[in-house]
Order: C-alpha cells, then structure tokens, then sequence
C-alpha cells in the first residue's frame, strides 16, 4: 500500500513537474513569437498602405517573384512547401529549418507589395512553427515535445496577427489531423496564444472584428436559407481548392524554370488587374471583406478573388490561404444575401466561417473564429453552417499534408490526405 | 476520363444521398427525444416543486429506492450501467435496450421527488441514446449509423433539457473518446440538438443562463488568480470522482442485495439531511447555484454536495452527475471568489466550467457551455480555466466507460479508460 501510494506520488509530481515546464516555455513561446508576429503584422500594414499609395508598383510584380526565388535558392530552401511542411512536421518527423521563417517573413511582404493575391496566416503558420520547432530544439525536447512546440508557435503566431486567440489555440490542434485532437497541447496552445495576444495588443495592434449588427430571429425559415448558404459555401470551398492545386500544377508543367514560372505567374497577375481596372483583387483585401459586411459587392467577386489568388500563390508567391477564403466566403455570402434578400451582413459572416471551415476542415475552429470575429449572437447560424459546410466539402482541402482521420459520413477510421 | 467523371458523380451523388438521410433522421430524432426531454423537464419541474412544498418527503426516501431497484428488476435490467453503457454502445457494438428509457425517466423522477442528490443529464444521456438507437434499429440502420444516431439523440435530450444546443451537439462526439472527435455525426448531432432546443422553446422550457454582469478586465494579475481557481477545480474534480467511484465501490462490498443497499443509501442520505438541518444538498439545487453566482455560498458547501451525490448515486439512485459538478464548482468556485477578493460571481462560473471539464474530460464542450451559460464576455477565463482543468485532472472521470485515446502530457497513443 505504502509503495502503492510513493508510486502514485511519483507519478503525480512527475505531471505537475511536466505542467509547469509547459506553461513557462509555452509563455516564452507567445513572447517570442507574438513578437515576431507583431513585428510581421505592421510589415503588412506599411507593405499594404505602401502599394495603395503607389498603384504603379503592381507593374514590378514579376520582377519582384524573381527576387523571392532568388532568396530561396539562395538559403537553399528551394523544395520548402510551406504549410504542408508545418503539418507534416507535427504527424511525421520530417524537419523544420529555422531559415523558413525569415524566408516566409520577406517573401510575404514582398507579394504584398508589389500586388500579389495572398493572406498572411499561411505566412503566420510557417513563422511561428519554425520559430517553436526552433525553440524545442534549442532546449533540446525531444521529437514529440517538439511537436508541441511546433504548435504553440501557430498558435501564438496566429494570434497575434488575427487577434483571435482562442481560434488561434484551437486551429494548430484541429487542423493537422482532422478528427484528432491533439490535446496534449492545449495548455501550451491556449496560454502562448493569449500571450501573443496580450503582446500585439500591446504594441497597438488592433483587433479585426465586423460588427453584424441586427441578427435576424433564429427560426425554420432563416434555418433553411443559411442551410442552403452553408451548402453552396461547401461547393465554392471545393472549387477554391481545385484551382489552387490546379493552378500549382499546370505552372510547374508549363514553367519548369521557378524563375520563369513566378515571372509569368506575376504578368498573368498584372494582366488580370489591369483588365479589372482596379487592385480590389490584390493584397489581402480586408476591405472588400468589410464593404461585404455592410452589403455591397460585385456578383464576380468571389470567383475573381479565388483566380487571383490561385494565380498567385501557384506561380510561387508567397502568403496564406486563409484571408483569401475569407474574402471568398465573404463576397459569395454577400452576394447570397443579396440575392435571396436575407440579412447580406449575415450571410457575409456565415458565408466566412463556412468557406473557412470548408477549405481547413476545422468545423470547432471555424465556429470559434466566428464568435471571435462576428461576436456570439448569431451562434446557431454558425453552427449549423458550419456543420453542412464540413460535411459536404469532401475531402478537399488547402493543405495537402493535412490527414483526415474519419470518414465525413460514417464513423469509419480513413487516414487519408486531403486533395 | 468519361469513365473517371461518371465514377466521381456516382460518388458525390452517393454522398448527397447519404447527407440528406442525416438531415431527415436528425429531424425526425430531433422532434421525438426533444418531446421526450421536455416531458421530462416538465416532470422534474413538478417533482422538484412537489419536494420543496412538502419537504417530510425525504423520509420515504429508503423506501422510495426499492421501489427504483423494482422497477430494473421487474423489466429485467438490473446489470444497467446507465451513463457507460450507452457510451460503451457507441464504441463498442453493445446492445442499448430501449427499456433502458422508461426506467430512467421514472427512476429518475422518483430520486428527485424524494430527495436523493443528484442530476438530470445522465438521464438525458439515457433517455436520448436509446431512444436514438431504437430509432436507428427501426429503421434497420448498420452498427455504425445506429452509433451516429445514439449520438444524436443523447444531443437533442441534453439540448432540450439544459437548453444549450451548440454545447449539446458537440458533447456527444467528443465524450465518448476523448480525443478523437466523431465529426461524421457533426450535422446529424447539430440538427437534432437544434429541433429538440425549439421543440422544448416551444413548450415553454426556460433556458438556464446566469448573468454574470461586470466581468474584470482580463490582465496578468486576474489570468494568474483563475490559473490557480483552475488548478484546484482539476483536484476537486480528481476527489468528486474518486468518491463516486469509491461509494459505488464501498455499497457493494458492504451490502450485496440491492434493495438492502439502496434502502441503507437513502437511510445515510436522510440522516445526513437531519444533520444539516435543510434540503440544500438534495435533488439538483440549481437555486444554490444561483446563490452562489450571486456570491453567497458556505464553505463547506462543495464538499458536502460532493458527499451527498456520492451516497445517492452510489446506492442506486438514479440521475445524473453533470448537475452536481456545476453546484461542486459553483460553490467552490464561490469560495474561492470570497476568500481571494476577486469576483465571486465569475469564480463561480469559472469553477463551473473548470470542474464540468475535469469530471468529464471534454474541453471544448466545457468552453462552449460556458459560453451558452453564462455569455460570451468572458471568454479568455474560460478558455484558460478549461485548459489548466483538462490537464490537471489526471485520467480520472465520471464515466468509467470513456476512453482517453491520447496522453495529456505527451502526443502519445494511450487508449486507456478513465478511473
């Protein structure tokens, strides 16, 4: 009995002792990170407010693709696939140098200077994932720690740079295999993100966040409208995603030179805006998302803002994925609403969090960046649309090292990776 | 190529097919175990009112548990296992007896009228899950539908019953393994939840929810004071735990025969009454938590709503431990808030969420019937609370019958049950 007892100590000490050592390094994490993250975000800011004021910069987009090849032959990175590389760290072993976070940090700003569709989040994921895995090498964990630690850098990068932090916790967990979570982090998650959090608020980075304003009663009939929504989001999720991949594809078959192939990529990209006629398709843009909020939008948006961005990012430019889902869902949501005369603010929203979740096939995440960015008053809305849209986006996804661990329609273990 | 086009829409339209049979059998599942639930509300709402106008009802409460191991007898199911059995029928392919329905509805009800201490949401959880699965027999679903459709219906009684449908939906795919979230009933859990929320709306079930009003401002000083509320919740989830198993334990050892058990379970429950001089400890006593998110509370309150749950459930009352936990955090909760100075009313909230998430080892449906509770505003609390809980609980929860698929200190594969 006694020996019972000294074991059970043991044990117990053995787990507050590992507690402990999470929630300080997960605390070193969010102030490193929500640093470098803060750092990145006022980048954007200057880099976008920049080629507003210069529309002229567009014109150097192809020569500016060339520099970011450059950078990345020249750090010997050349074969570096991004996110897919983050996540594939966490399920594998696969390594994460350190060099891809000054990397992604320069060629992020570039693309957005100089006009590229991109977001910043992909960027964000790949900063702080290689500055964590950087961090548990440095304090010598071992691989599974390292994981974590992998982890806690999205999450704190994420963050910082969106000001969602407990989407931000929760997404690293969810995303990397859908179906798992992997809890064993969400200590070290949610702690380095709500520093990140505290550390960007500190240094005046302000919140993202869209006022709804008057949500419509809960009833069968707004029920059945935001269903049908949620469905069609699930469709454009699918069809963002193939022209992604499509996009990749066919570039590195016509353009075997990466140099050739992000120069023509840029001309395509240039052409494109000059035929629009104005650089709403360029950069991140927030601000279309937020004339979406208040109604307005040109019916072609979401499908110029998915060929924009596929554009881009297949030719090599840098960026994420994430933003311009969001301006997707947004464009598509509004236009829905405006169509079907039902709450176009709403639908903007729901049309966000469903194409998010369509895209990621995070359904909990997409819920909490919802109440994060829309606040929690539509909360059955979301809910039930992100619901459909994870059911019907199949098994499509942005990232293609993304696991999906069960079927979507039976409780079968698949293990398969996303298209 | 024709032939590749022609086997994917055989695919898509296989899933369209499947997608739709959710969407009918949720709402069918929905409308039924939501009336069933709400009958069941209105029930316990005429029971507990009964009890507290005529409180020299607790003297029959020995007598009153014979009649509760009569009626298993007499329908044959006296190796019930309530809770876990219907968690166990959904990993594993155990039969759940739609029997199991009527006895807890009636069981339940009779421990409530005559004072024993205890919840409602076990028998949600019942009450739903065969009702769920006799659903799925009539319809001659396979094994893995008929698991989809416990899920649903232990998320529409719940839902029905405490009112909170996003919490509800998400709580049966993530209890029953923790870890592993079972998202292919993500839309037939939401649907289901959903109805059975409007079903009881429409009957007049009023939502719990409690207005936590002023909410400090979360800086360091009030993220460390929750850290440390949290950590003692994860210990006071450890005790509650290990007394109702160690009861259950101590009933059986001492007293073989069933009714001699019960009958001595509800003697002990009805002396302890005595001694206390009052019925605060019987039945679920929401109005004390009520007191306590108002800030009044007696120390000693936590334990002895631990210590009362525990000779009830233990003997063979029936009910649930869901309710019990919120008073348990509530009150200790409350404590905390009195002795450390810092909001009464959010330490009670906080300690109802931290210790909901450590009894019962799911996070996410911690943070989100948080949210459903007691608003959103105090989100970055919750969401550390429920953190530091689920880490510092151990593997110890209410339903020996859950699965921890993976270590909470490490991203290993553990697979164990909770003790």
């Amino acid at each position: 009995m006694k020996e019972l007892i000294r074991h059970k100590l043991q044990h117990d000490f053995k787990r507050i002792k590992t507690s402990a050592k999470w929630v300080l390094f997960s605390i070193v994490s969010g102030l490193l990170v929500g640093g470098v993250g803060t750092l990145f975000y006022f980048g954007m800011y200057v880099v976008t407010l920049t080629r507003t004021k210069n529309p002229w910069l567009i014109f150097l987009l192809p020569v500016s693709g060339i520099l970011i090849v450059g950078c990345y032959r020249l750090l010997h990175d050349e074969k570096d696939t991004g996110t897919n590389l983050v996540l594939s760290a966490i399920h594998s072993d696969e390594d994460l140098p350190l060099r891809m976070a000054p990397l992604i940090f320069i060629s992020t700003l570039i693309t957005h200077l100089f006009g590229g569709s991109a977001g910043r989040e992909g960027a964000a994921l790949q900063l702080g994932g290689s500055i964590g895995n950087g961090l548990g090498k440095l304090f010598r964990f071992d691989e599974k720690d390292k994981h974590i630690m992998i982890m806690c850098g999205m999450s704190a990068a994420f963050s910082a740079l969106f000001g969602t932090p407990m989407a931000a916790a929760v997404f690293s967990m969810e995303v990397v295999s859908v179906g798992v979570m992997y809890y064993a982090a969400l200590v070290p998650c949610v702690i380095s993100s709500l520093v990140a959090h505290a550390v960007a608020e500190f240094f005046g980075v302000s919140q993202e966040m869209f006022l709804i304003g008057q949500i419509p009663a809960f009833k069968i009939t707004s029920a059945v409208k935001i269903s049908v929504l949620a469905i069609l989001c699930a469709g454009v999720s699918i069809i963002f995603c193939v022209m992604l991949h499509q996009s990749e594809h066919l570039y590195k078959k016509f353009f075997k030179n990466p140099y050739v192939r992000i120069f023509s990529g840029g001309c395509f990209v240039l052409i494109l805006t000059l035929l629009v006629g104005n650089q709403n398709y360029n950069g991140t843009g927030i601000n279309i998302i937020e004339q979406c909020i208040d109604g307005t939008v040109r019916p072609e948006a979401f499908f110029m803002k998915m060929l924009f961005t596929a554009l881009t990012l297949g030719a090599g430019f840098k960026g994420g994925e994430i933003v311009p889902s969001f301006f997707t869902g947004a464009a598509f949501g509004c236009l829905f609403g405006n169509l079907s005369g039902f709450s176009p603010t709403l639908c903007t929203a729901v049309g966000m969090a469903a194409v998010f979740c369509g895209v990621t096939n995070c359904p909990i995440t997409a819920l909490l960046i919802s109440f994060e960015l829309f606040g929690y008053d539509g909360m059955p809305y979301f809910l039930l649309a992100v619901a459909f849209s994870y059911m019907l986006s199949g098994y499509y996804g942005l990232y293609s090292s993304q696991k999906i661990i069960y079927s979507k329609y039976k409780t079968n273990y698949i293990n398969r990776k996303t298209h």
